[in-house]
């Protein structure tokens, strides 16, 4: 069945069987708008594109994993606030001559990680395109007061980050090259795990400041330092950086690590003090190892890479999205 | 200047000095979310996508029509469900070859319409596409607990109309036959006025369901109708149809203002002991005139259109966003 042949409402009823029906007091798809029900005070409000071509390729990515992936990278941005995920409009542009199982595969990806994340699908648009394109609008809840912004670090402050890097960018080039060995890398890319859970357990530590790795850790380490008005540096020994093992790819581990990006890990920063706390309670909560990776300096010392064949200034080559 | 040549972070900084500067307790661009103060209670949550070719053609639309237009049509879902519009977020899809003064002026369109209903816009997200796109996602207030749904309307309420219809479909004709007599008409494609200042005063006398009109009269009451479970009878001779005087287009203005869409003026129902005041305040406030089209009836009488040569069951001819 085509998407030309069901029209837009009788895709939108199939679509609002997969996300379920709204609890007391909400209303979800069948109006003007949303009805949801907010906590008081402060909320979280975050947009992500994705456009066939340029955030994903058919060749490689299956429906479902592209719908769970599209959530999964708002989720990332709710998450590096200190905050969880609550509701999410999606936006839909569609080829006509697209197959209705195709999408109905989407929307039980993103409908996946939303139940994974506590959080649902509220409603959202579609139209005809001749552009692929997924647009999701999400918004969450900081834990009260505490929103843990780009802004927060301090002179003095450890540099930590989550899990690995460069995985998201290695799965990538596996998928590209065809590549089967590794499925554990190409799931990374395919299906990236937003950190809500080692969020939930470390915004109790009170980090300073944190920013989600989707561009690049250089390049996201590097907005993180201007918005804080603070400079860093970074220990290459101590990066947690991605194992190839089993597989060659023509980029070197550390470059991937450095400016593959899509990585969806946390960096954050946290005083001293509090560093071994934090370390502990997310590997016994959550199993997610942290890597302290540098320490933060006046921002006239700049961004500095520290290697055992010297210092450089470290370099942003992560993703402009204007930029081919 | 071209978009490819600022990159995604230096046109961000250029849309950033377009929107102004959040107020104490906000953050705008330059995080991973929006932080956003929200009123305790519920939200009204919608988005919009517009798309180069399917919503817009930039052979007869200009960039700051274009952007207020896409704020105007979020806007007008907020006040169809009895809101007021807060914080908007934006997402472009952007050729690399365009000209950075062209978005600019698309931004200078768009928070044109954020002043002029005392909202903003509060971030978004940028990206290459092959599709010129704009998607807009919009959370805004109910009054209180008032929430005025699709699904409210009771038989006996009477059927009723703000403004005028068809003169969305007439303008966008009179543009593309290129007839430059009725630049009235042609405004009202263009730069549409969401009904929010009579939404203000029109809920106080509790309507009982309410729409906006996008994608046609008929169609719009017809969701109306389903949505409450009730049929309803239209009188043709009381609908406050376009009135085309100096010009000449293919279609009777009778047409248009039932098919035509794009009018964003409100269908609502209300109880009858209510609609002389509800007609006067609104007239007294706003100087928009409402008109008494018809009344609600039991769900197995239809939804029934009364002309001088008899009568017939309304039919859909609106928008599918899906089918050509």
């Amino acid at each position: 069945v085509k998407v030309s042949d069901v029209g837009e409402f009788g895709l939108i009823d199939r679509l609002s069987k997969i996300v379920g029906e709204p609890g007391e007091g909400e209303t979800w798809a069948g109006d003007d708008t949303a009805v949801l029900r907010a906590p008081s005070g402060t909320i979280l409000f975050t947009t992500d594109l994705m456009i066939e071509g340029v955030h994903f390729d058919l060749e490689i990515t299956g429906p479902k994993d592209l719908g769970y992936k599209a959530i999964a990278v708002n989720v990332s941005d709710i998450a590096a606030m200190g905050g969880t995920p609550r509701r999410a409009l999606v936006s839909l542009g569609l080829k006509p001559q697209m197959e209705v199982e195709w999408i109905e595969d989407l929307y039980r990806g993103m409908q996946e990680c939303a139940s994974e994340f506590d959080m649902a699908i509220a409603g959202g648009d579609i139209s005809r395109s001749d552009c692929l394109l997924i647009s999701v609008a999400l918004i969450g809840n900081p834990a009260g007061r505490l929103v843990i912004e780009r802004r927060g670090a301090r002179v003095g402050d450890a540099l930590c980050v989550t899990g690995t890097l460069g995985e998201g960018a290695a799965g990538y080039r596996l998928l590209r090259a065809g590549i089967r060995e590794r499925e554990d890398l190409r799931r990374r890319h395919l299906r990236p795990t937003p950190r809500v859970r080692e969020v939930v357990v470390l915004r109790r530590q009170l980090p300073s400041s944190m920013i989600d790795v989707s561009d690049g850790f250089a390049q996201d380490l590097l907005h993180l330092c201007r918005q804080s008005n603070v400079g860093a540096i970074v220990r290459a020994d101590a990066l947690p950086v991605v194992d190839l093992q089993g597989v060659e790819l023509d980029r070197a581990p550390f470059d991937l690590a450095l400016h593959g990006g899509e990585d969806y890990e946390l960096i954050f920063t946290i005083p001293p003090n509090r560093v071994d706390e934090a370390i502990k309670v997310v590997k016994d909560e959550t199993g997610t190892q942290i890597s302290v990776v540098g320490e933060i300096l006046a921002a006239d010392r700049g961004v500095v890479l520290i290697e055992d064949t010297g210092e450089s200034k470290l370099e942003a080559r992560g993703w402009d999205h204007l930029q081919i």
